[in-house]
This record gives C-alpha cells, sequence and structure tokens, in this order.
C-alpha cells in the first residue's frame, strides 16, 4: 500500500541494472505492483528502463508498460525484438495489446504479431485494430465471459470457470443465442443462488444495457455514467457480441476530457504535462499566446482610431487594461459554465430564455461593478461625468461578454464542433478586442471627443 | 437504450399528474431505470415531482433521488413525511442512505430514522454519520461480502448466497479472522474454482488493498485509480473491517474535481450549472469579477504614476491591453500544467529545475513573440527604439508572468492549500498589475521620459 519512490531506491535499482544484476532484480521485483513498477521505470533512463523491463517477467512488465506515458513507451518498444514485445502482448488483454501495436510503426506490426503464440489471442488483437479509435469498438476487450442460452446452470458453471481463466473481472455474464446474438445477462450471484438443473433462458435477464461497435466513446462514457455499470458489452450491426467495455478505460477516458477541456481553457493545444520536453510545451502554448498577441495588436489598432480622446480624456486609457479583464473573466465564466453543461448534457431550455438569463446575470454583476467603479472614482476625485462614463461602458462590455461567452459555445456545439475551443485564450483574445472598442465608442458617444 | 426525454413525453406525464392518476402512472413507470426517472423528475416541478415520487415504489425512486441535484432532492424530501423518506432510505445503499441523512434539517433527522424499519440498516447509517465528509469513512457503504478464515469453501459459498442479498455487486469478498480484522481477499472466481472441503485460509490472497477511515477521499481515489480498483475495503484503527468503497462513488468524485479545478481556473468559485439560478451563479461569479475589478482599478493607479509617458510617448498606452493579455495568458497556462501535475502527481524534480525549465519555455516563447512585435512595429512604421523597448518589456513580463503562474501554486500545495484556487482570476490579476507595472517601468529606463 504504501509504496513510495525514494532518491535511494532509484539509486539502488540503476546501481543493479548498471552491474547486470539480473537474479537479484527479479528477485526484489518479479512480484512488485505493476502501477509501482511503472513509476519505477518513469524514473530511468529508457536504456535503464529497457533492461528492467527484458529482466522482469512479462506478467508484471506488460501491465507496467502499459501504464507509461506514450513517448517512454515507444522508446521502450523501440528497444525490444519482436519477439519480446510478442510476449508482453501475451500477457495483456486484447484491447490494451492492440493499443500497443495501434503504436507501433507500420513495418513492425507484422513480424510482432506472427511472434505471438497464441493464436486465438492473436486473432483476437487483429480483429480490434480495425475499429475506429473514438469508437466502442476502439475501446473494447475481447475477454469477456458468455453463456449460451440453452445451457443448464451446471453446465453453465463449468464453461464459465474455464472462460474465467482469460477474464480478470467477470462482472457480468452475457447470454446469447446460437449465432452469439446477445439476448441478455446473468449476475453471477444469481447463478450462483440458482438449482443447478435450471435452464439458463429461465434464469437470464433479458434486460441488458448494451452499445455498438460504432457508438462514439462519448457516448459510452455517458451511458455507463448515468447508468453506473461497471461494464458494457459492445455488439455489432447483426446484434453478434464483439467485446466488452470495463469501467475502469472510461475512468481515464472521462478525466482525459476534464482535463482536456481545462486545458484548451488555459490555452494549451494537445495534451502536454509539466515534465514535458520544453519543445512539447512550446508547440502547446505558443499559438495561443500569438493568438493573443494579435489580439493585442489589435486592440492598439483600435486605440489608434480613437486617439483624438489622449487630448481631453487620456485617463480613458488608464482603465483599458480594467476593460480588457472585465470582458476576458465574464466572457471565461459564461463559456466554462455552458461548456461543461453541454459536456454533461445539462444545458436545457430554449435559446431565448438562455439570453435572457445571460443579460440578467451580467446587468447584476455589471450594475454591482458600476456602482463600484464610480464609488472609486469620488473617492480618487474622478470628473462625476467621466467615472459614470466608464461605468455605463463598462456595463455594456460585460453583458456583450457574457452573451460571446454564452452563445459562441453553444452555436459550434450546434454545428458539431468541440466548444472547449471556443473557451480561454479564443474567447479572452475576442472579447478584449471588441471590449476595449465598444467602451472608447461609448465613451465617445457620451463624452463626446 | 434509447430512452429519450421529449417534450410530449414530459407533457403527457404532466397531464396524468394533474389527473392524479396513479395507477396509469405506476404502471407505465414503476419499472423505469431510475437514472431516466431522475430526468423525468427533473423536468417536473417539485409538487409534481413529489406526487410521482410517492405514487411509484421506493425501489425505483430512492435511487432516482439519489441522482437529483443536491437542491432538487431538498426540495422533494421536504414534502415528505418521515416514514416516506425512512421507506425510500430503507432501498438505498448504506452510503447513499447517510448521505440523504446528512442532508436533512436537523430536527427530522431522528424522526427519520425512528421510521426505519430494518434496525440493522438503521444501525449501520447511524456508524456512517459520524464520519467526515471527505474520507473513506464518509464514503464508504457497510454493504460488503467478507467471510471467516476459518470456514472451508462450502459454509463460504452458503455464507455468501445468504450476505449477497443486500450486496449489489460483490467485486471481491474480503475475508477476516474471528475478531473481524481484515486478513485479506477471495476472489469469487477463485472460490467457485476450489475444492468445496478446502479451509478459505488455504486458498485466500493475504495481499489486499486498503484504505483506514480517515484517509482522504483524494488519497482514496488516487490508490483506486492507480492500482485499477473497482472496490477498496475501508479499515479503522484496529484494521477491523468497517466497509467499503466502490469505482462508481470515485468516478464522480474524479469528475467533480477535474471539473472543479476547471471552474476555479474560469473564476467561479462553488459548483454551479448553466441551469442554476441567477442568484446562485451571481454569488460563484461576482466575487471573482470584483477581484478582477480591483485589479484593474490597481492598474488604472500604477499608470497614474507614469503619466510623464503621456507627453512623449502616449502610444505606450495603446500596449497595456497587450501586455495584461501576454502575463494573464502565461500565467494562466504555466499554472494550468503545475495544477494538473499536481493533481496527477507528476510533478517530479527540483524547485531550481523546474525554474531553469520555465525560464528557458519563457525565453523562447517571449523571444518569437517580440519578434512578431518588431516586426510589427517596423510594418506599421513604429519608431525602432520604441518597438524594441516594448519587445524587450514584454519579453520580460512573458518570463515574470510564467515564474509566478509556476511557482504560487507550488508553494500554495506546499503549504496544503489547493493550488486550482491560484489560476484563473487571481494569477490573471495580479500578473496583470505587476505585468503593467514592469512594462512601464522598464520602458521609463530604456526610454528616459
Amino acid at each position: 500500500m504504501a509504496f513510495e519512490i525514494t532518491r535511494e531506491l532509484t539509486q539502488e535499482i540503476k546501481a543493479l541494472i548498471e552491474a547486470q544484476n539480473a537474479q537479484e532484480l527479479s528477485q526484489r521485483y518479479n512480484d512488485i505492483h505493476f502501477a509501482d513498477l511503472a513509476e519505477i521505470l518513469d524514473t530511468l533512463n529508457v536504456e535503464e528502463a529497457t533492461y528492467l523491463v527484458k529482466v522482469l517477467n512479462t506478467e508484471t512488465t506488460s501491465d507496467a508498460i502499459m501504464e507509461l506515458e506514450d513517448d517512454i513507451r515507444e522508446a521502450i518498444l523501440k528497444n525490444l525484438s519482436a519477439k519480446e514485445i510478442a510476449e508482453e502482448l501475451e500477457e495483456l488483454d486484447t484491447d490494451d495489446a492492440a493499443d500497443i501495436i495501434n503504436e507501433l510503426p507500420q513495418n513492425r506490426v507484422e513480424n510482432v504479431i506472427a511472434e505471438i503464440e497464441d493464436e486465438g489471442h492473436a486473432e483476437n488483437i487483429v480483429d480490434l485494430l480495425r475499429y475506429e479509435d473514438d469508437t466502442a469498438g476502439g475501446l473494447m476487450a475481447k475477454e469477456l465471459v458468455k453463456v449460451d442460452e440453452n445451457w443448464t446452470v451446471t453446465q453453465c458453471l463449468n464453461e464459465i470457470k474455464q472462460q474465467a481463466e482469460n477474464v480478470s473481472r467477470i462482472h457480468s455474464i452475457y447470454v446469447v443465442d446460437e449465432y452469439n446474438k446477445l439476448k441478455g445477462r446473468l449476475s453471477l450471484r444469481d447463478l450462483m443462488m440458482a438449482q443447478s438443473k435450471k435452464n439458463i433462458s429461465q434464469i437470464y435477464i433479458p434486460k441488458v444495457d448494451f452499445v455498438n461497435v460504432n457508438t462514439d466513446t462519448e457516448e459510452v462514457a455517458r451511458i455507463m455514467q448515468k447508468y453506473d455499470l461497471e461494464a458494457i458489452p459492445v455488439v455489432d450491426e447483426s446484434s453478434r457480441l464483439k467485446g466488452r467495455i470495463t469501467i475502469d478505460d472510461i475512468v481515464d477516458f472521462i478525466k482525459d476530457e476534464a482535463e482536456k477541456d481545462y486545458q484548451m481553457a488555459a490555452g494549451i493545444s494537445s495534451d502536454v504535462e509539466a515534465d514535458d520536453s520544453i519543445f512539447e510545451l512550446t508547440k502547446a502554448r505558443l499559438p495561443w499566446l500569438v493568438l493573443g498577441l494579435l489580439g493585442g495588436l489589435g486592440s492598439v489598432y483600435i486605440m489608434e482610431g480613437f486617439e483624438d480622446a489622449l487630448e481631453k480624456y487620456s485617463r480613458l486609457f488608464y482603465f483599458t487594461p480594467l476593460i480588457a479583464a472585465m470582458a476576458g473573466n465574464v466572457g471565461v465564466q459564461s463559456s466554462a459554465i455552458i461548456v461543461q453543461g453541454l459536456a454533461n448534457d445539462n444545458v436545457k431550455g430554449s435559446l431565448l430564455n438562455r439570453l435572457l438569463k445571460e443579460v440578467g446575470l451580467s446587468l447584476i454583476n455589471g450594475i454591482a461593478l458600476s456602482l463600484l467603479v464610480i464609488l472609486f472614482g469620488s473617492i480618487t476625485g474622478l470628473e462625476q461625468a467621466f467615472s459614470l462614463t466608464i461605468a455605463i461602458s463598462m456595463l455594456c462590455v460585460i453583458i456583450f461578454a457574457a452573451l460571446i461567452g454564452t452563445f459562441i459555445p453553444i452555436i459550434l456545439d450546434k454545428k458539431g464542433i468541440d466548444p472547449a475551443i471556443a473557451t480561454g485564450p479564443f474567447i479572452t483574445t475576442s472579447n478584449d478586442i471588441f471590449g476595449i472598442f465598444l467602451f472608447f465608442y461609448i465613451s465617445k458617444t457620451i463624452l463626446g471627443f
């Protein structure tokens, strides 16, 4: 339980690897949990990690490899022979094995598959390769327990004992007919409690949730979450049982999705982590900064159009960061709520209602903030007409920013584009520009410069 | 599978409720899935929803109530008698029942508990009430299957059949000694495959992951994710088995956490949704906007200190939104990466390394952006010294903003404060102010106004 990587542990392992002390290493680490081994591999360099993978037994290393970051895994696999990779795949469930095959360079795929000794396992993996990544087919594993509706309970129990050898978690037992069409499910509990001579068709539950091989991963996640499922069977176009998706795969997906939305909102365009290379991080971050820069230069251009204000109302220019900040913050808030609402499927009601609500909301927030500005003006001795102008134009900017923040994601979503792209730099930048324009335009109208 | 709420369906149900046609309603909706019923309840007003809950059988309604938003559930429970609530609790697992009890007003708690007919169930619920919300004790359910290490396989199977009546998903069978101390686990599969005369002590797996009742929910989530667990037993200070946490509770927690980090980054301080009331939304959003406003007013104050620039270099003021945007964007990017890294436990290496990396990264980004500014200057005919000044000061602001964005979350985390609070408005606001100050200070130093 209390496994922790310490500097000493890493040093020790590195020393053993350098001394090529395979015996000591396998004695110590063959029975370690794969998740712990993954953490160890993470602290080693590629050569050291490769050596450790080669030395330890594949039962542990195969699962550990699956836990690694893509780039580290790729580097280690590069150092392994086709036969060594095949030995790892032998131990993995078909879904994980197929994921690894998908990551291999095209010219190694055939060699690796040819080296897998268990024919059935190899065929199952190959079957999975033809499904798209972001579908139920691409996510499912072939490992599952199924029984024929015509069997008896005793027959069924014996059969299950055999099938279960390859399935780490049974969850549900699926019931199929003689054509492998999904008919229903059977809980292991019900089966254990049933009389042994009964027929499966008498005791199975005909109601079963399932998805199609082509169902979107997102939809699978929604269904499994909504109905609290720990596993869901996957069928093909003729209702034949093809595989099964378990909740652990969905947990990763849900987390990744939520983190992706957050990263997009923060202006990070691909899935990077603090420990990625400077190059990777720059690639993910710089484009959004360039967008921000262009927005800022746009603001420069807009203000040049209002340079008359410099003479009599130069103080207006002190307030541009304030206006930009309000436009940005309000826009990000509104869009975050809508993006999360769309992701969780709880944005209901008509567009008109949402419009009215958003205007109401920003009126309340905007008026409160405007009063603060007026208060600030009277304390610091600003001219009354001037601080009133700032308050009014800020109020307009806030309402405008809230509407943009709300409706851009909704429109993108309706057009089938991921609305998360609209949060963050995109919204802040456009709101900055339009906000500043609106601010000067309204100020000019009121003050007349 | 394909349940969908339509306007027609809602109208139909509303009509049946108004006609008080209890018979028709229970005929149609007694066997509906609780998650679908929850969606239906969501579209009704409180009186209608209450009526439907009273009419349908508690097996479905109890789970549906658990799925509702807190405020809707609270409103419905208000309309139910203590006996009616007790009937709902009777159907729920102890963890859910305890959650509902915790939401009830203090003066109703005793009455409701007194009305629960199943004494054991009531006692289990009461036991759970004493644990803190954000600990394993507060999350666990009492429902689990456990066997004594001294039993035989046959004894065990019979016992499990009885215990399993109350447990919807068995997952693992826990093995305890005569003092209820957790010794290990037994998979249902192993049990089924074992010879019936064997003793449990011969076949159980003595290695079992577990958490303590006081373990943080966050730590529970980390362990269950890392080790791919679908359930984990919870023990007290004397290693006695007290309950069990299942993955579905953790899925909700993981999702909530990821969404909370995102909401904080967007400047939304409590868990709100698009369909919450304007008041709730204002409460969550306004404080951060006020912070932004104060930041903006701070910038006004800073620029007043540099008003000399107005004479010769008034154009500097055109660039403040640009500087503020860059400082904000860079800060948010850096902090988002660190906050996610801290949440996923993959921020490694020394502070000095991180410092060097962050400086390197922002140098690359900053120089690229500075070159764009110089390019912009030469195209639009800005004085060369002027655009160079802007480029240099922007570069400094970017490095500064990246350092703030990186280290504030790390420092907060070290002090035990949720680093997510540092992302979003907090970072953007402080970076705005310091960025603008730095911009003018450096410009003044170079241009000498």
